[in-house]
């Protein structure tokens, strides 16, 4: 494993000229820290040592650390309810602090006896390490003064996750940032410190759990629960715990026979329970605050309870019975399809699985099961519709799962800021309790009461120097977890947030960035597979274009393109039915070609290429237009690149630039093949002459 | 390493009833075996010890060996030349020896002194052995009578090879039948009995030759020439020499960096070719008929002489010159192309490099370098013109390279008995000397009088049970052998004896073997790919339709198909002129739309969909029914294989019988799909409305 690492956002430093500007107007506040009291809890430690360190980077000076305020002006921290201090009780109103919750915090200017100063307070000592971090990126972004500061932050999800889908082998499935930083060799590495750094980048936006291990559970993998690897899970999970973070295993559905040895995995089997049950106490004996388990089953060949002829209710509150005593969560995966259809079927239709698999089992889950469900029907595509299960299940707990890691959104090779696009998931109105039903509420457990929700996402680190392949994908695991705290914030203050913290504030540097990321999603899907359609892309590896490289196979994943039109009927009246899984209104918008949005018409309707779009376009001239525009975006973006040289660290620099040019070159393998591929299939001329091969 | 294993065509038994009669006119012959004299070579003993254990496992009793003819009637063994015996020189003119060379032998029957014996005579101890392995399948075969018997046999050509593409991790690059039975681990297997049972085979269809290692010659291999791994590499040379078998070894053209420490591989750079004549010195030391070195240079990203500003014949004459004091031969390949095409590029045509590249150096090759070309222009596909290579340099030796391992022809999970498509490449009439000039004579040195020639190919062996995979894929290796032996065979004849010798003589599994056989190669490319047009199959496995899959690739294995047609024009005046590789009459036939055979049609010509074929079909109606009429073929067999059931073992049985399931469906995706391909494609209905999807 690759031990040196990047410092990602928490750099404090390599700090332009024009950064000390946002510090200068603190300050006089910087150099003392008074930490009273609770500092014996281990995260109260760590709050207060990432302030000490944040604060000597940032402004060159160690400051001094102080149980009492001695000095005049200080940054004050505390933990709202720990031993009484005075200058928090002053500060805080009781009903103020009820409503921050054990993860919120505030942040506010007071005075006291003469001192000023400035109170990062939490609800917990897990709410004051996120009001630190909260603190330090103030000092790097806006132009706030301490000047009438004052805020109160609690997170909008309860559940705020990353999966790592890491193999003990060191490999990392869908991984395009080197190896693990968790295993090698089958064993959990010795030296944990790319691990506790991952926990700091984690923590500072707010992520409060993570299952480190992939949902595919191999052989070695398996082990994980036993008290053969239990002490090394362990060391893992004393890291995360010092960062809030709370410790989750994905499990083999299979176990008990490939541990066990059980002949039979059946959840409904007593033997089976027993054995879940020892394994759990097992956990909790290594982990106290264990999280839970993350499963996979009966999906993509994965052993699950259909095996058994039980279904998922009853594979899932089997394990959620083992968790209960402890209060550990169950996250059950709804990606659940066939994936050995067959091409020559067209009745069957993946989109539909996982609705049509879990919908019917509403109320059949215990209150410690989540449901886990992908932001669409399909797979992480750069463009699919929002997956139809979110609040179709009034009684079922559910959570939302995106792919931080880009498997088909360019493998951290290209430039795809994911935000915008998990905003408009988040931003989604399902309708099912009525308007306002946006599944960034329900999974909030704010439209159904649900006990627990809350969203996870596949990681996209590794061990890369800068952890994630391409710097700028950096960006995404820091807008993750930004937008899981607080879902209101636009992509772009996100992107600003980010930039300033990576890249400092000089303001060519900004905006170029800013532009790139914001452009970055349209841009990859104008030169990718066009109008919502998906999948054209090169089997198993998805990467680069192969259109009709799913078209043939058993993954369920078409897009019917013959010599006169293209695109899936998913309509009630001739195609799949899939639309009506949509409620009312959103049914009959996909339902009706007339009112399909353009981006998603190929999802849901099969048209000619002459069919015109809303844009007034015809289908197949929108191919060639956006698949010439997004080369050209790609080269633009090089030559605002190129004018930042003198203005970035070579290294920085250097590497991206290098991204970009293999960015360039493969939209141009993938404009050329697309339009080629539709210009060979309809024969329809580009109005503009350009060059299709 | 799996140490179990069938005996192929040489398990002389689980003999049938109808077996026996074969033996039973020589029955007074077996009791007694006269060896005289030359018993002190290790061939001889081979010879001696096959004919001894053959003989037993065919009579049920174990012969008599003895140095004098004590018996009335016997087989006498001997070689021409030897020690004085005269049970041979009594019966073996001075000038019928002298025909026969070391590799020949005569089987008749003799009569001398009042005995009456049957002579196998070799023209060396190997032409002895030849003629042991030549006797026992006379045994199994025809009812020849012992009555007028009277066999004179000599190879055609000089070198009869196999390529072994083992690595040393015990992979084996498009291998289909297990890991390498020489390797294990990164080392040579310490138990040759597998290894000892391939030469048996080999020698037995008359193999003299054997590169040992994979043509990409990865880190460990390129290892293989120094004293680190010569001494294991010598022990599996002397296994092959008892069988008449000379060892190869694959070498990395980039060697005397990897392993020198030289900062150059430049053929032309006296350290360099001092380094190679270094490291031939200790290979001779440990194997002193070592056979010579087979090359991959400037081929698929492999290091070659291109690095150094040098062309292929300073490449190979550096290692020629190294070699020639010992007699050792260079096999430099003529696999060379640009792997790195760009599909958009419809000018730069993969056929014609190899011609390209090689043609212009014709006369500069060293007298111990032999040019190895492939069949075909582009890579052992199921149809593709004669690489029109052969005989187009009149001054430089050559040789044939088939494939046995059915890489594009199925895997061995079909069936595709390849001799009749070697018998069409033999055959054909290159006419570079005029109407005669055919490839079987060309690589046998007759129409140029090359120094040295022959034939090779890649192997289909590994350490399955059966060796090939599919028991019906051993017809495959034997056929090669004896097709080597005398190309005037029959694929027929020599499906035939592999049939009898393999499952008996049973009259009903003879005929439906030998139909099967013979019919599978068409009915493979049927299925398939169409009209010579190749490549439609799954990228990198190769197995399975992606008719697209090559298309934008930069592999240079395209199929232009559009709305309107298919094929790619390789005519000089609109195509890329590959059709004026060819001699005369030959470019004539190709280039012409009119002459141009329908089976290469595609490989040479562009044109609709509605073309009309010489077969009265149009190029569309064609496609469709070759597809339904290929997977019907492929029904019929499982009808007929399922009325063996009773005459063969369950074994052998039950393997054909699933690996016929798995081809039956294999093909019916490879109909669907081709034929949905087509018909979306073109529009065009199926003439007799067969279900297309």
């Amino acid at each position: 494993m690759n031990s040196n690492y990047d410092l990602a956002w928490l750099r404090y430093g390599g700090a332009s000229v024009e950064r000390s500007a946002a510090i200068q107007l603190f300050e006089g506040y910087l150099s003392n820290i008074v930490a009273a009291g609770e500092g014996s809890s281990p995260l109260f430690r760590t709050a207060v040592q990432e302030l000490t360190e944040g604060l000597a980077k940032l402004t060159g000076k160690q400051p001094a650390v102080e149980p009492n305020a001695a000095a005049d002006r200080f940054v004050a921290l505390g933990t709202i309810g720990g031993a009484g201090n005075p200058l928090l009780n002053d500060s805080v109103e009781g009903a103020e602090a009820a409503r921050l919750g054990e993860e919120g915090y505030i942040i506010r200017k007071a005075a006291r006896e003469g001192k000023d100063y400035i109170l990062i307070a939490g609800g917990s000592d897990k709410g004051l390490l996120y009001g630190v971090f909260h603190f330090l990126r103030l000092l790097q972004t806006a132009g706030q003064s301490p000047d009438g500061l004052n805020l109160v932050e609690a997170p909008k999800y309860q559940l705020r996750m990353v999966n790592q889908w890491d193999n003990m082998d060191g490999s990392i499935e869908r991984g395009y940032a080197g190896q693990s930083i968790f295993y090698q060799d089958s064993k959990i590495v010795s030296d944990l410190t790319r691990v506790r750094e991952y926990a700091r980048l984690l923590a500072s936006v707010g992520i409060n759990g993570i299952a480190i291990n992939n949902v595919n559970v191999h052989e070695v993998e398996t082990k994980l629960i036993t008290p053969e690897l239990l002490p090394d899970v362990a060391r893992v999970a004393d890291v995360f715990r010092e960062y809030g973070i709370r410790l989750y295993l994905s499990v083999n559905f299979a176990a008990p026979i490939e541990l066990g040895g059980t002949s039979t995995a059946d959840p409904l089997e007593p033997a089976v329970q027993e054995w879940w049950k020892q394994r759990t106490a097992d956990i909790y004996r290594y982990v106290a605050d264990f999280g839970g388990f993350l499963v996979k089953a009966d999906s993509e060949n994965r052993p699950g309870p259909f095996t058994y002829g039980r279904d998922h209710a009853d594979g899932a509150n089997m394990l959620a019975e083992a968790l209960e005593p402890y209060g550990g969560l169950v996250l059950w995966r709804c990606f659940v399809y066939d994936c050995h259809q067959d091409w020559r079927d067209r009745k069957t239709d993946r989109a539909r699985a996982a609705y049509d698999h879990f919908k019917p089992l509403d109320g059949r889950f215990k209150d410690n099961v989540i449901l886990q469900i992908k932001n669409g029907p399909m797979d992480f595509q750069v463009r699919e519709p929002v997956s139809p299960l979110f609040g179709a299940m009034k009684q079922t707990n559910q959570m939302l799962e995106f792919q931080i890691t880009q498997e088909y959104t360019g493998q951290q090779r290209h430039v795809c800021y994911l935000i915008p696009q998990w905003k408009e998931v988040l931003e989604f109105d399902t309708l099912c309790e009525g308007e306002g039903s946006k599944v960034k509420d329900i999974v909030a457990g704010q439209v159904h009461p649900y006990k627990h929700s809350g969203i996870t996402a596949v990681s996209s680190i590794g061990d890369d120097y800068n952890w994630t392949g391409h710097y700028l994908a950096q960006s995404n695991l820091y807008g993750y977890g930004r937008l899981l705290w607080n879902p209101e914030l636009s992509a772009e203050e996100i992107a600003e947030e980010w930039t300033s913290m990576t890249f400092g504030v000089n303001q060519d540097v900004a905006s170029t960035i800013l532009d790139i990321l914001m452009e970055s999603w349209p841009t990859y899907e104008s030169y990718t597979s066009p109008l919502g359609v998906g999948w054209m892309v090169v089997p198993h590896y998805h990467y680069g274009p192969d259109v009709d490289g799913y078209e043939y196979s058993k993954w369920g994943t078409y897009h019917f393109a013959d010599r006169d039109g293209i695109g899936v009927d998913r309509t009630l009246a001739t195609g799949t039915g899939y639309s009506h899984q949509y409620v009312g209104a959103n049914a009959a918008l996909y339902d009706s070609l007339e009112s399909c949005p353009d981006e998603l018409l190929l999802f849901f309707h099969h048209v000619p290429y002459t069919y015109v779009l809303k844009s007034g376009k015809t289908v197949i001239q929108h191919i060639y237009d956006t698949h010439f525009a997004g080369v050209e975006q790609v080269e633009k973006w090089i030559a605002r690149w190129d004018a930042l040289e003198s203005k970035l660290d070579p290294q920085r620099f250097a590497h991206v630039k290098e991204r970009l040019l293999e960015q360039l070159e493969s939209a141009k393998h993938w404009r050329d093949v697309i339009n080629t591929y539709f210009y060979r299939k309809s024969g329809i001329k580009d109005q503009h002459n350009r060059v299709i091969y």
